[in-house]
C-alpha cells in the first residue's frame, strides 16, 4: 500500500509502505475512503516539534471494514466505519466518564493518510454508520473523526448554553466547526475571530451573529463592547498560542467559560490573573469517541454539514501539496482521496 | 475607636483611629461584635507583599448597625449582620450571574480588625440574622464573612457531587472549612492532605474520611492509590503556592474538576500539562455574598459549626499576638474580639 511519511519540516513523502495486519486481537484493518490534513500536523511540518526519524502521517480517517481480530465483537468487513483520531477501549473508568481520549490504553492514531489502516482497540475506537454513505456524505463523516468533534469539545468545554453568547477565537477549521458546534447547541449571539473574508463567509455559513477582525487588546475591547462591557459567556479557543489564550480568557465574563482545544504551544498561564478573572478552565484532546454516535445521526440526518471546512480536494498521492496549501493558509482544510 | 494597622512585615499595631462615618447613602456603619486573622493576610504580614504605607488591617467582621445612610433600604440600626470580605452592589450583571466578588463596583474591604467599620453598599453587602445570635454562635457567624464561604466556595467551583471523591489540599481554616463544606455537599470519601495532628482531628471530625500526610509525587502517588489509580473526582486546593496547586492538578482524575480559592502567589499553569489533564478549573476570590443568606441558615440551625476553626480566642488590643501565633502555626485561627 502506499502512505504519507514526514521525514522533516516541510518534507512529507508519499511512498510506498507494508501493508497493515492485524496484530492484536482487538484490532481492525480498513481500506481508507478518505482522509485529510489537521491544523495539528502543522506544529510538526513546520518543524516547532521535531520529527527525530520518519513518521507515518496523518490521524483522521472513515472507510470500509477489511479485516477484524478474532476478539473484534461490534464490527464486521464491509461495514463503513469513522474513529477517532485516539483508539480508546471505551470501557476503562476514564472512557466511563467520558473522556476517551485519556482511554487508560490510549494509542495515538497516526499513518491514517494511507490507503489501509491499522485501528487498535477497534470496538472501542470505531463506529460503524448505519448503512454505506453517499459520496457526497463522506467529507462530513470524515471531519467526525477529529475536526468536527474537537470543535464540538470546545463549545461543550466552554459551556455553550441556548441563548448566551459564544466566542470563536480561530478560523481555521476547528474554529468554524465551533461556531457550527456552538449554533447546534443554542447560542444565541456568536463571535468569530477572523481576518479572511472565506473564513467570515463560512462562518456567517455555520452561524456567526457577529465578525470580529481586531486581535490583541483592540479584540478585547472590541468583544467588551458587542456584550455590554462584561464579556462573553462562553470562549471556544481553537488555536493554542498565549495570544490566543489570552485572548479568549479577557474577553469572558466574570464566571464564563474557556473551552481550550487548540494543542498549547508555549503557552503559559498566570495564576493570579486566572484567579481574579473568576473563569472557568476546560479543555484537552476532544473525546470524539464519545462524540461520534451523536454526531453521525446529525450528519446522516443531514442536520449538520461540516464538510464544507474542505475547500481543497486532492489525490492521496498529491498529500505534500494538501500541507502547503494549508500551511500557507490557501486552503482551509484539504481532503484527500485514496 | 482602636483599630490594627499593617505597618510593614510582622508590624502590626492597635492603635487610636478616627472613628468612621457615613460618607456615601449607601454606606452603613456598624459595631464590631467579633472579627479575625485571615489566612491570606499572613502574605502582606510576611513581607511577601511589600506595605508601601501604613494600611488598616482586617476584612472579616461582624456586628451591630449602627447607623445607615440615606439610601440603605434593607438594614436598619439593631440589626446583626455578617458582610462579605468584598463590598458589591448585589444588582449589576456579575454580581447578579453570581459573582459578586467580581462586581463593577467592587471594594475590597480594610481595616475590620477595629471597634466599628464602614461598610460601603450596605444593601449589596451585609446580611442580618433572623434575630441577635447568642455568644456561642458568634464564632460560626463570624467564618461566614470569608473563611467558611472560601471554603464552600472551593466545594462548589470543585463541583463537589454527593457520592463522589474529594481531596484538600490545605489544612488551614480554609482548608478545613472545605472539608465541611464537601461533607455537607454530600462527598462519600474526603481525603485531607494534613502533617498536623490537631488540624487532623478537625478535619476527621468535620468529615475527613482519609489523611494523607506524604506530599509532593509522593502525596500524588497516594492519593491515586486510594482512588484506583484514577485520582479524585474533585480536588480543593486552599493555599496558593505552585506545589499545592500541582499537588491538586495532578491528583485528579481526567474530566474531574479542580476547585482553587489560595490566591496564588507565583503559580504558573503549564498550557501543555493542563491540556492533557483534560482538569476542569475554576476558583477566584470567594463571592460570600451570594453565600450568606444559605450559611447562615445552617449556622442559625444548628447544622454546621464552621467556628471550631477558631482555636485562640483573643481581645482585639492583642491582635498582634493573634499574628504571630498563626504566623508560627500555633493556631490555626485567631478570632479578636473588641
Amino acid at each position: 500500500m502506499h502512505g504519507a511519511v514526514l521525514y522533516g519540516a516541510r518534507d512529507v513523502r508519499f511512498e510506498e509502505r507494508e501493508n497493515p495486519k492485524i496484530v492484536q486481537p482487538t484490532d481492525a484493518i480498513i481500506r481508507m475512503s478518505a482522509t485529510c490534513v489537521c491544523g495539528s500536523d502543522l506544529w510538526p511540518y513546520r518543524g516547532i516539534q521535531p520529527t527525530p526519524q520518519p513518521i507515518p502521517f496523518g490521524h483522521e480517517y472513515c472507510g470500509v471494514v477489511e479485516e477484524v481480530g478474532g476478539a473484534v465483537t461490534s464490527l464486521k468487513p464491509g461495514q463503513f466505519v469513522i474513529g477517532s483520531f485516539a483508539a480508546s477501549d471505551n470501557t476503562c473508568p476514564n472512557c466511563l466518564a467520558g473522556y476517551t481520549t485519556s482511554c487508560q490504553h490510549r494509542e495515538w492514531m497516526v499513518g491514517a493518510q494511507a490507503t489501509m489502516l491499522r485501528v487498535p482497540l477497534a470496538d472501542g475506537t470505531l463506529v460503524a454508520t448505519p448503512d454505506m454513505p453517499s459520496d457526497e456524505m463522506l467529507p462530513s463523516l470524515l471531519t467526525l473523526s477529529d475536526v468536527m468533534s474537537t470543535g464540538w469539545f470546545a463549545a461543550e468545554a466552554a459551556n455553550v448554553q441556548p441563548g448566551k453568547t459564544a466566542l470563536v477565537v480561530g478560523d481555521g477549521a476547528v474554529g468554524l466547526l465551533g461556531v457550527l458546534s456552538a449554533k447546534i447547541m443554542g447560542a444565541e449571539r456568536i463571535i468569530a475571530m477572523s481576518r479572511h473574508q472565506s473564513r467570515q463567509q463560512l462562518a456567517r455559513e455555520f452561524g456567526a451573529t457577529d465578525i470580529v477582525s481586531e486581535r490583541g487588546e483592540d479584540g478585547i475591547a472590541r468583544i467588551k463592547e458587542l456584550t455590554g462591557g462584561i464579556g462573553v459567556d462562553s470562549a471556544l479557543e481553537c488555536v493554542g498560542t498565549q495570544e490566543s489564550m489570552l485572548q479568549a480568557i479577557r474577553s469572558t465574563r466574570p464566571g464564563g467559560h474557556v473551552g481550550y482545544v487548540g494543542v498549547p504551544h508555549g503557552v503559559l498561564f498566570g495564576g493570579e490573573e486566572l484567579f481574579y478573572t473568576h473563569i472557568h478552565l476546560h479543555g484537552g484532546p476532544a473525546p470524539a469517541r464519545r462524540f461520534l454516535p451523536q454526531l453521525i445521526e446529525m450528519v446522516w440526518d443531514g442536520k449538520i454539514n461540516p464538510g464544507k471546512v474542505f475547500d481543497l480536494t486532492l489525490p492521496l498521492s498529491e498529500v505534500a501539496e494538501g500541507y502547503r496549501a494549508m500551511d500557507e493558509r490557501r486552503a482551509i482544510k484539504t481532503l484527500l482521496r485514496p
